[in-house]
C-alpha cells in the first residue's frame, strides 16, 4: 500500500476490505428493531426533549441528527459537546427527557458525567458504543456496534435514532423514506468506498507537503467538515486545519483566502450546496487551491445520507496523506501517553 | 498611538474615549422598557420557542444568550447562522416562535432572508440593528443601537432579551440579578477598557510576528472565542486562526500543541473555566506560546457577564496589532470589493 514503508508498521485501515459495510449491516439488522421499541417508549412516556452528547468525532457525528430533527420534526433537540451539557445543566433536562451518549472508548471522563446529570434529573439514557464499554453497562438501554470505523458506526446510530423519531413522532414521510434507504446503506457504502480511492490517493500525493488546510461545509457536512480537521487532521496528521461553516465563510473568513491556500471543500446535493458552491468558487477565482469532495461524483447515497458518502473520500484522504508522508497515523504524541 | 503610521490614516477606534460606556447606556436606557413589553407581549401570546438568528459577529454574539437561556430557562431557544436557518426551516418556527435576527448593516442577504421565512410562518420578529437598516424597517420588533461597537451593542440586546426571558418567563432569580446588573455595566465597561489597554498593547508587540493563532474559550467565552478568530484574526488581520471549544480541546486538537504555537485562551469565573485552565495548563507544559485573557483579572464585572469583559483586552490586542503590524485594521481585501 506504501512505497515509503512496510505495510505491516501500519494500524489495521478500517476503509479495507469489507469492515466498512459488515459493521453497518450488523447494526442495521441488530438494532432497527431495538430502536423501534426504544422511540415507542419514550413517546409512551411524553418525550419532550432529546439532548444528543458526545466529545470530538462523537460531538461530530451527532450533528446531521441533530439537522434532520429541526427539520422535520418538532421535537426540540440540542446537542452539546459533553462538559457543556454538563455545566449548563439545562433546565430542560427533566423525566420526559432523552439523552443519546456517544463514545468510542465509552471511559469519557465527561460523557459519565453526563450520564450522571442526565440519570439524577430522572431522564432515560441511550447509549452509542461497542459492547461491554463502562458507558454501555451504565446507559439505561445501549446501542451497540462491533467495527473499527467508530465515528461512521455513531453517526448510523444517530441517524437510525432520529430517523425512528421522524417515522413515528413527526410521522413525515421522510422518516419511511430514510428507513428503507438505510437498509441498502451498507451495501452502497461498499460500493462507493471502492469507487473514492483512487482519487483520494492521488490527492494524497498532491497535497502531502501541505501545512494548514481549510475545511469546508454546513448542513449536513458541517459536522464532518469540523470532524476532519479535528480528528484527522489535527489529531493524525499534525497538521493544521480550520473548520468553517460555508454560510459563515462570506462574513470574515474570506479574507483569508490567497494564492495556494489548501482548502477542502464538502458538497452535498441538497438546498447547502449553494452555500458551498460560492465559498467554493469565490476561493478559486482567488487563487486557492481547491479540494472538492462532493455527493454527486460518489453513486448509490441518499442525499440526506451525505456524511456517510462524503467520509469515504476523506478517509481514504487521510490514509494516504499517512502513507506519503511516512507517518502512521495511529500514532499520538499526547492522548493516551501523558497527562491532561 | 502609533510609531509606524500617522493616526490620521486610521479609522476611529470604538475602544477610545467613552464610545463603548455611551452607546450601552444609550441601548439600556432606550431599550429596557420596550423589551418587558416585548417579551410580556410574547408570553400573552403563547410563545413556545425562540430563534437566534445571525452571521459571523451576529451569530457569535448569541451565543451566550443561548447558553443563559439553556441553563436558567425551560423555552427552547435555537441558535443559527442564518442561511443553516433558512435552509433548515424548523418544523418547530410557527406561530408560537420568535426569531431575533441581528445584522449591524441591516441588509445581510440570508438574514433578511430569514425575516421572510419567520413571517411566512407567522412567528413573530424583532431585529438588533441600527436605526433605519433594512431589518429594523422589516422586522416586526426592532431594538435599535448607535454605536460602532457593533458586536458589542449586539451582544447586549442578546443578553437583555434573555434576561427579561429569564424573569419573565422561567422567573428565576438570575434574571432579576442579571437586569439589575445590566443597569451599571456600562459604567463598569468603561473602568474595565481602560484597565486592560496596557497589557494588550504589550501583548501585540510581542506577538506581532506570530502567524497562526488558536483561540479557546467555552462556554459563555466559546463564541467570542469563535468571533475573535474569524471577525479580527482572519478578516481583519488576514492572519491564520483556529477556535475551538475548549471542551473539545482534549479529543482530538492537542496533537497540534508544540514549542512556540501561539495560542489565546479565554478564561471565566464560572463553572466552565476548569476545561479551559486544563486546555492552558497541558499546552504551556508542552511548549505553547500562551496569552491567557483572564475574567478575574478584569475588576467589576460579573462572571456571568464574561463575554463583556473578555472582549476588551482581545479589542485592544486587535487594534495594537494593527498597529504594529502598521496595517489598518478596517482594509479589506475582498468584503465589499469583490463579488462573492
Amino acid at each position: 500500500m506504501s512505497t515509503q514503508a512496510p505495510v505491516t508498521t501500519r494500524p489495521a485501515n478500517y476503509m479495507d476490505g469489507t469492515t466498512i459495510r459488515d459493521g453497518m449491516r450488523d447494526i442495521v439488522d441488530r438494532e432497527t428493531p431495538r430502536i423501534e421499541k426504544l422511540v415507542a417508549d419514550w413517546l409512551a412516556r411524553g418525550l419532550d426533549q432529546l439532548y444528543l452528547i458526545g466529545c470530538g468525532g462523537s460531538f461530530a457525528t451527532l450533528e446531521p441528527p441533530k439537522w434532520l430533527a429541526d427539520k422535520y420534526s418538532t421535537l426540540p433537540v440540542d446537542r452539546y459537546s459533553a462538559w457543556e451539557f454538563v455545566h449548563r445543566a439545562p433546565a430542560r433536562l427533566t423525566t420526559r427527557s432523552a439523552v443519546a451518549l456517544g463514545s468510542h472508548s465509552g471511559t469519557t471522563e465527561e460523557v459519565l458525567e453526563a450520564l450522571r446529570l442526565a440519570k439524577s434529573r430522572g431522564a432515560t439514557t441511550v447509549s452509542f458504543s461497542p459492547s461491554s464499554t463502562p458507558l454501555t453497562q451504565a446507559a439505561d438501554f445501549a446501542l451497540t456496534y462491533n467495527s473499527p470505523a467508530a465515528n461512521l458506526s455513531k453517526l448510523l446510530l444517530g441517524y437510525m435514532l432520529i430517523t425512528e423519531v421522524l417515522v413515528q413522532h413527526a410521522q413525515h414521510p421522510v422518516g419511511t423514506e430514510l428507513k428503507n434507504a438505510i437498509q441498502t446503506l451498507p451495501e452502497a457504502m461498499h460500493e462507493a468506498k471502492q469507487a473514492t480511492e483512487a482519487r483520494s490517493r492521488a490527492l494524497a500525493a498532491e497535497y502531502r507537503d501541505a501545512q494548514n488546510f481549510y475545511v469546508i461545509g454546513t448542513g449536513l457536512l458541517g459536522g464532518l467538515a469540523y470532524q476532519f480537521a479535528i480528528c484527522n487532521l489535527l489529531e493524525m496528521q499534525w497538521t493544521h486545519a480550520t473548520s468553517l461553516n460555508a454560510a459563515e465563510f462570506r462574513h470574515g473568513p474570506l479574507e483569508i483566502v490567497q494564492p495556494g491556500l489548501p482548502m477542502i471543500f464538502l458538497l452535498g446535493a441538497d438546498e447547502t450546496r449553494t452555500e458551498t458552491e460560492r465559498a467554493m468558487e469565490f476561493s478559486r477565482r482567488h487563487g486557492a487551491r481547491i479540494i472538492a469532495f462532493d455527493l454527486k461524483d460518489i453513486p448509490g447515497i441518499h442525499p440526506l445520507f451525505a456524511p456517510f458518502g462524503v467520509h469515504l473520500p476523506l478517509q481514504w484522504l487521510n490514509w494516504y496523506l499517512g502513507v506519503e508522508r511516512n507517518h502512521v497515523i495511529s500514532t499520538r504524541r499526547y492522548m493516551g501517553r501523558v497527562p491532561y
